[in-house]
C-alpha cells in the first residue's frame, strides 16, 4: 500500500509541478463542511492511506505532512508508516500547526493550492492573511486529485424523497415567506444556502448523499420571487420536480453555482452566513454586489420545531425507547446463557428499530461499548476490538435513528450482574446530574453555558469531569448535532450553540464519567425547550423529557441522591411504565415494571 | 427653584447661539466615568433641578429634556415640574432614546456640543456615526454650564494618602514592571490610563475625591522608563512625591493631559482602552501615533489580589462582621422597648464599624431598609422615609466599610419577631441559593454565567426572580464595583463582568427576594475565588467565604433545606462563631451562640 501511496504522491507533486504550485492541502471535507463525507469525498484518504475520520493532508516537492488528533495518533502511524508522509500530531507540544508549518515552509511569492470547494471560507481567508506577508498567492480552482484517482467513487446518486406535510408541519410555501421577509428585513434580494440541512428543511426534500443523515449534495439561490436549487435532477421524480416547480423553484446543475454567483449585479444584496461558505464560492460571488452576512434565518426557524414536528419528535421517541426497553430485557435476560458481544447487540438493536414503523436508518455510527471500551468517548466496535459481555461490568449504549417522525439520539448504560460500589458511585452522579439539567427551570433569554453547571456539578464534586458539552441539538430527521443551541460551559471557537434556548428546540442532556481502563458511563435523554408560566418576573422555561427508557436501578446508589432526585426519577419511571408497557410482550413488561419500580423518597 | 433654572437654561442658549451649538448634552458624568460623582460635577442637577443619580439633560433653541430610568420617574417629576423641562421615562414605550431624539430634531449641518470630558468615547463615536447622515458636526472643546455655573463647588482638594506595602502586598516598582511586560508584549511604548481606580492601584495612592471611593481625580501615562501622572499636586505631601519620584513618576497638572495626548509621534505606539476614556481624549490623541486597543492590563492584576491583600480583606472581614454581629443584638434586644428607625441603626452600625481599627469611610450609601422599604432594591433611607422598626417584620441592612484592609460590602436580612410563613418560605429560598453558589466547585475556565444559576435556582423554582446580578468584584480599597468578573445570567451589554473566574479575585454573593409592597430579603457575603484540586481533569477551582456574620435563623424554615444546605449552614456558622466571639462582650457571646446552634441535618 505505501508504495501506491508514493506513486499517487508522484503524481500529484508532477501536476503540482506543471502548476507552479508549492503547497497542495487535501482536506477531509466534501463542498459543504459536512460532518459525515461520502465516499467520493474521500480524497485525503486515497491520498496517504490514512484512513481516519479527521485528518489533513499537505504536500510539497520535498516533504508531506499528515494532521490529526489524538483518537487518532496510533492509527494514523501504522497506516502513514513507509510512505513518507509526516505524522504532525495536533495539540502535541512543539508540533506546528498547519497555519503555522505554511508561514515557515512556504516560499516567498509562493504558490498555494487546494480544491476551494473544501476549504471553508474562514479557513481560506485565514491562510490569504496570514501568508500576505510572503507574498504567497492561492490557487483554488481545481481538485487535482481527481486528475490521478482511479475508479474514484461516484458522487452519490441516491434518490430523494419528499417530506409530507403530516412530517414536516409546514409547507415549502410557508418556509419560503418566512426567509422572504427576513430578507426583506435585511434588504436583500438574494439569499445563498450551502448548508445541507438548511436546504432539506426548506424544500422539505430529504435523500442519502450523507452515511446516516438523509440529505441531497446541493445548493440555492433563493430570490424574492423564484429560487434555483443546484442539484443533480437525476435524483428527483417527477412528482417532486412538480412539487418544487409549484412554489417556482428552478432545477439547475449542481455544480453550476459556482458560475452562477459571479452573476449578481452591483444592485444586488446578498444574504448569506460566509461561515458556512467554502471557499471558492466565496471567492467567486460577483465583486460588485453587496453582501449581507448574518447567520442563516433557517438556522432559528428549523432549530424552533412546529407542534406537528413535536409531536412526531414524540412518537418517534415512543418507538426507539421501545427498541431500547426490548434490548435491555433482552441483554440483561440472555447475556449469562448465551453470548452477546458489542457487535451483537447492536445488530439485535438494529433488528428492534427495523420493527418500528416509519423506521429509515440509523442516525450515526452506533456506539456500543463493554467495561473499559465505554472510557473511549469515540469507541466504536469493530470486528477486531469486539468482546463479550460479561458480569460485573456496564455496557454503554449510545445509538439513535431516522424516523419519517423525526431523529433520535439516546444513551443508556446497564449493568451487567452485580457491579462495584464506585462504579454505582459513579453512575449515580451521572442520573444526578442528568436529571438536575432535566428539571431545571430558567427565565427565558437564558443559554445552554448558564445550565451546563447542573448536569456537571455532582461529577465536577468528586474531582472528575467529561470531556465534551452536556448536549447537542436535535434537527427533524436532519442533523444529529443541529445548531444553534447546546450545553457546554466554555463558548467552543468553532462550535455554534450558545444560542439562547427557544421554545421548540430539542436538545440533548448528556453527562457521563469516562475511567480510563475501567468504565465509561452516560446517560442520554432529549428535552423539549417549552414555555411555562409568565408573570411579572417574565417568561419561565422549563424542558419536557421526550425520551422514555429505564435507567438502569442496578447500577443506582440511591442513598446518594436527594428527594428531590429521587421524585424525579420516580416520576420519570412512572411515565416509562406508561408510554413503553403497551408495546412490550407480557414478559417484558413483567420485566419493565420492576425496572421502574419507585425507591423510597426518604432518606 | 423652577424660576432659578428657567433663568440658567436661557443662559445657556445665549451661550450656544454665540457658538451655533444646536443642541447641548450635559450628562451625570465626571471626567472619569466613575460610578459616583463629586459635588464639582452635578452640572446636570444643577441645570435642571433633577438630583436623581443618574439622568442625562439635553438643550436645545426651543425645547429641552431629561432622560432618567424607573428608578426616578416620581423624583424627576416633583422636581422638573414648571422648569420647562420634559421628562423621558426610558424604556416605556413610545420614549425615544437620546440617540433616537437627537437623530431627529438635529438640523441638517447642525452641531452637537458637549463637554467632551464627560461624554465616554464609545458614546461620543456613537453620535459621530449616527448623525452622520445629517452631516451633524461635534464641538465637544468646552463646558458651558462652567461659564454660567455662579458659586460652583470646587474640585475637591482632599489629601492623598499613601498605602503602604503592608497594606498593598506590591510596591509600584513591581507594579510598573508588570504593566511594562505587558506593554512590552503588545510592542507599545506609551499607556494611557484614565481610570481612577487603576491608576490609584498602580501608584499605591489613595484620596477622597469621589464620595466612598478613596479615589484621586488624575490620569496617566505610563512609558517603558518613566511615567507622567497629572494630578493636583497640592494634594500630595512631600513624602509621597519622594516614594513617587524614585519610580520616576513626574507630577503634571491635572488637566494638562489633554495636551499631552496631542504630542504622541508617529513611532509611537499607545496602548489604551477606548471604552474607559473620555470623547475630548480620545479626539485629542496625536493622529499619527498607533493605538492598541486593549483592555488595561492593571485590571486583571488589581482583581487577582495578592497573599497580603488576601489576609488582610479578610482581618477587614472579621472587623465588619463583628460590627455586623454587635448590631443585629443590639436591635434584636432592643427594638421593642426603644425606637430604633432605619436611619439610627444605620448611625448604630457606623458607630460599630468607627471602633474597628483603621476603619477609614463607609463604602457606599448604607441601604437600610425595614419593610416593604426593601422590596425597592435601589432604596436609602431618608428623614422623610424613615421607619421604626417594629415586630413581624424583616429589616435589610446592605452596608460595607472602606479599611486599609480592603473594602467590605455584607448585608444581613434580619426577621423581628414572628414573621410570616410565606416570608421564611422567600427567606430560606434566599438562604439556600447563596449556600449553593458558595459551595460550588468548578474547573477553571468558568465565568460567573455558568455558575449564576446555582444561586438563582431556589428561587426560579418559585417562579420568582431578583433583577440583578448575583454578585460584583471587589476591589482592594478602590471600586465597591470592580470588573472583570461577576455573577449574572445573561452578559449585560454595558457592564465588564462575564470574565474567567481567576484565583484571588473577590466576589459578592448576593441573590434575593423582592415582593412589591411587602418585603425584600438578600444574603449576601464575600467569596474569595481559589484554586482547589489539580488532576488530570484540569484545575478545580472553588469559593472561600470570608463574610463571618450570622443568618437569622428566626426567618429559616429549615425543612425546606436538603442535608448538603444544612451541613454547609453549620459549618459556616461555627465559623461565624470561632471568628467573631472573641469580640464580643459576654451577652453578646451568649446571644451568638444561640444565633449560630447547629440545626438537625436530617429531615
Amino acid at each position: 500500500m505505501c508504495q501506491e501511496i508514493k506513486m499517487r504522491i508522484q503524481k500529484l507533486r508532477e501536476l503540482m509541478k506543471e502548476r507552479g504550485i508549492d503547497a497542495y492541502i487535501i482536506p477531509s471535507a466534501d463542498n459543504h463542511q459536512s460532518e459525515y463525507v461520502g465516499e467520493y469525498f474521500k480524497a485525503r484518504e486515497y491520498m496517504t492511506g490514512f484512513t481516519g475520520s479527521a485528518g489533513t493532508a499537505i504536500v510539497m516537492m520535498d516533504e508531506a505532512g499528515l494532521w490529526t488528533d489524538g483518537r487518532y495518533f496510533l492509527q494514523a502511524e501504522n497506516q502513514l508508516k513507509d510512505t513518507g508522509i509526516e505524522l504532525y500530531r495536533i495539540g502535541n507540544p512543539g508540533v506546528p500547526s498547519i497555519e503555522k508549518f505554511l508561514i515557515d515552509k512556504m516560499p516567498e511569492s509562493g504558490v498555494l493550492g487546494f480544491d476551494g470547494r473544501l476549504i471553508a471560507m474562514k479557513e481560506g481567508s485565514n491562510f490569504e492573511q496570514k501568508l500576505a506577508g510572503k507574498k504567497v498567492s492561492i490557487k483554488y480552482d481545481e481538485d487535482l486529485v481527481d486528475l490521478i484517482w482511479e475508479n474514484r467513487p461516484e458522487l452519490s446518486k441516491e434518490k430523494v424523497f419528499y417530506l409530507e406535510e403530516k412530517y414536516s408541519g409546514e409547507s415549502t410555501t410557508s418556509k419560503l415567506k418566512r426567509v422572504r421577509e427576513y430578507m426583506n428585513a435585511t434588504s436583500s434580494n438574494y439569499h445563498i444556502l450551502t448548508s445541507l440541512d438548511d436546504i432539506a428543511w426548506l424544500f422539505n426534500i430529504r435523500g442519502n448523499d450523507v452515511k446516516y443523515s438523509p440529505f441531497i449534495l446541493s445548493y440555492a439561490i433563493i430570490g424574492l420571487e423564484d429560487s434555483k436549487l443546484f442539484i443533480d435532477e437525476s435524483k428527483l421524480s417527477d412528482e417532486i420536480k412538480s412539487i418544487l416547480a409549484h412554489d417556482k423553484i428552478e432545477l439547475r446543475p449542481y455544480n453550476e453555482i459556482y458560475e452562477a454567483v459571479k452573476e449578481f449585479k452591483d444592485s444586488d444584496t446578498i444574504l448569506l452566513d460566509p461561515n458556512g461558505m467554502n471557499y471558492a464560492l466565496y471567492k467567486n460571488l460577483s465583486p460588485v454586489s453587496t453582501k449581507a452576512e448574518a447567520t442563516n434565518p433557517t438556522v432559528l426557524f428549523k432549530a424552533m420545531k412546529n407542534k406537528t414536528e413535536l409531536n412526531n419528535m414524540r412518537n418517534a421517541q415512543i418507538k426507539d425507547g421501545v427498541a431500547l426497553t426490548k434490548l435491555m430485557y433482552w441483554i440483561k435476560n440472555n447475556y449469562k446463557n448465551e453470548e452477546i458481544t458489542e457487535l451483537s447487540a447492536s445488530d439485535k438493536l438494529e433488528e428492534f428499530r427495523k420493527q418500528q414503523d416509519g423506521y429509515l436508518w440509523q442516525s450515526f455510527a452506533p456506539i456500543c461499548a463493554f467495561k473499559d471500551h465505554a472510557a473511549m468517548m469515540h469507541y466504536s466496535a469493530t470486528e477486531v476490538s469486539n468482546v463479550r459481555l460479561v458480569d460485573g461490568h456496564l455496557f454503554l449504549i449510545d445509538t439513535g435513528g431516522n424516523y419519517y417522525e423525526g431523529s433520535t439520539d439516546i444513551t443508556r448504560t446497564m449493568a451487567l450482574g452485580e457491579v462495584s460500589s464506585e462504579i454505582k458511585t459513579h453512575f449515580t452522579a451521572v442520573v444526578r446530574g442528568m436529571i438536575n439539567l432535566s428539571r431545571a427551570k430558567f427565565l427565558y433569554g437564558c443559554r445552554g453555558y448558564n445550565l451546563d453547571i447542573l448536569a456537571r456539578q455532582p461529577i465536577w464534586d468528586m474531582d472528575l469531569d467529561y470531556k465534551c458539552g452536556t448536549g447537542h441539538g436535535i434537527g427533524y430527521l436532519l442533523s444529529i448535532h443541529e445548531g444553534p443551541c447546546g450545553f457546554r460551559w466554555y463558548v467552543a471557537p468553532h462550535i455554534d450553540d450558545s444560542n439562547v434556548l427557544e421554545e421548540g428546540m430539542v436538545i440533548t442532556n448528556e453527562p457521563g464519567i469516562y475511567i480510563d481502563g475501567s468504565h465509561g458511563i452516560r446517560i442520554e435523554n432529549e428535552l423539549v425547550i417549552r414555555k411555562g408560566t409568565q408573570n411579572i418576573q417574565g417568561q419561565f422555561m422549563y424542558m419536557e423529557a421526550i425520551t422514555f427508557v429505564p435507567i438502569d436501578l442496578d447500577a443506582i446508589d440511591v442513598k446518594l441522591m436527594n428527594r428531590e432526585e429521587r421524585e424525579y426519577l420516580n416520576n420519570y419511571h412512572k411515565m416509562v411504565y406508561e408510554k413503553i408497557s403497551p408495546f412490550l410482550t407480557e414478559e417484558e413488561k413483567i420485566w419493565l415494571k420492576e425496572y421502574t419500580r419507585e425507591i423510597n423518597p426518604h432518606h
